[in-house]
């Protein structure tokens, strides 16, 4: 199998942590990849479309979109349940715990273009108080959810320690860790897995 | 159940759509909720601090997002299989298909605030270009596949007639209709199914 990948993309880091602690990191060629908004990328547009980091592309050919259902296939390819539960209430709280910490890095996503990639006096300021907002009311949310920062690893600590790892990759002084200690203990304490460690992104 | 909901919302749509066919609207009290970006919401972000529509509040207080989530949710309070295959390969296809979708409606809701919302003067036209080029790639996809056009209403087919109702109701001058005549013939013919025709958005 084949991922398009970059190291400074949080969606292809969840794929990437899934992949080694699932044991198939192994079977999964990292293809370098850049798209940029606003930038066009025909070849990488006949993959995906919507040009998003990452695509898992099977031997067959076939391509699986998006990180959240690529870290769903590595799953049951590992025999099922591992990082997602199977069944059962706790699956969907864990389901929609993903999908908060998915929409958090879209919002810190739409923030870095609004600061770095739109041209300088096209910005505003409203849009980037408004999606850095989501994504912090949605850290305070985690902050206050010790069940989940100390339960076994899973789909949603992959994906909160993707948020911590983008906030100090593209917006290193905005002070997540004196906002919420519990968070900070939680990185801390993910940052001895093997899996995290390796794929922090590289210095900005 | 209540689901926050407006009748603009494509992703709202989605789910409202699916909970007609599995039988389950009547057990839903669809709760008007508005949400602009730039304008913050402190009530609704207590429920979903992303501020995204819809979210599912189940009796007990539990809060299920996003639209995908809850569809899978329904699917399976429904008996599971009916709109989203249980198990096999196809089930990564219809996935995959509808992660595409999702990334369409999310690029036209970007170009969407990018026109009408952000104030005059601040408008980027390459990101403009990019996002429409990503959801107009995406419909010469999906043009292109026969077999989920024609085969047993599921995910992919409702979220296609969502992605095509939304770019009728803020992109009528767009052109998908001359473009891409399989599109325009698949929805025609979903507009005969009542959970399609009763969900179309109110003239803009």
């Amino acid at each position: 199998m084949k991922l398009t990948f970059s190291p400074a993309s949080p969606f292809a880091r969840k794929v990437r942590i899934a992949a080694i602690e699932t044991g198939l990191i192994d079977k999964i060629e990292l293809v370098p990849t850049a798209v940029v908004p606003g930038t066009s990328n025909h070849e990488y547009a006949r993959i995906n479309p919507v040009k998003k980091l990452p695509a898992l592309i099977l031997d067959n050919g076939d391509v699986i979109i998006d990180s959240y259902v690529i870290v769903e296939y590595l799953d049951e390819l590992a025999g099922g349940g591992k990082l997602i539960p199977a069944s059962g209430p706790t699956r969907w709280k864990v389901k929609s715990d993903h999908s908060l910490l998915q929409g958090m890095l879209d919002s810190m996503l739409l923030c870095r273009y609004e600061k770095v990639v739109r041209p300088q006096g096209l910005q505003w300021q409203a849009w980037l108080d408004d999606h850095w907002n989501r994504a912090w009311t949605g850290m305070a949310r985690f902050d206050n959810k010790p069940d989940v920062l100390s339960r076994r690893f899973d789909i949603v600590q992959i994906g909160l320690v993707c948020v911590l790892g983008y906030a100090d990759f593209r917006f290193p002084d905005c002070g997540w860790r004196k906002a919420y200690p519990r968070l900070d203990a939680f990185h801390q304490k993910m940052l001895e897995r093997p899996s995290v460690k390796i794929s922090v992104p590289p210095p900005a």
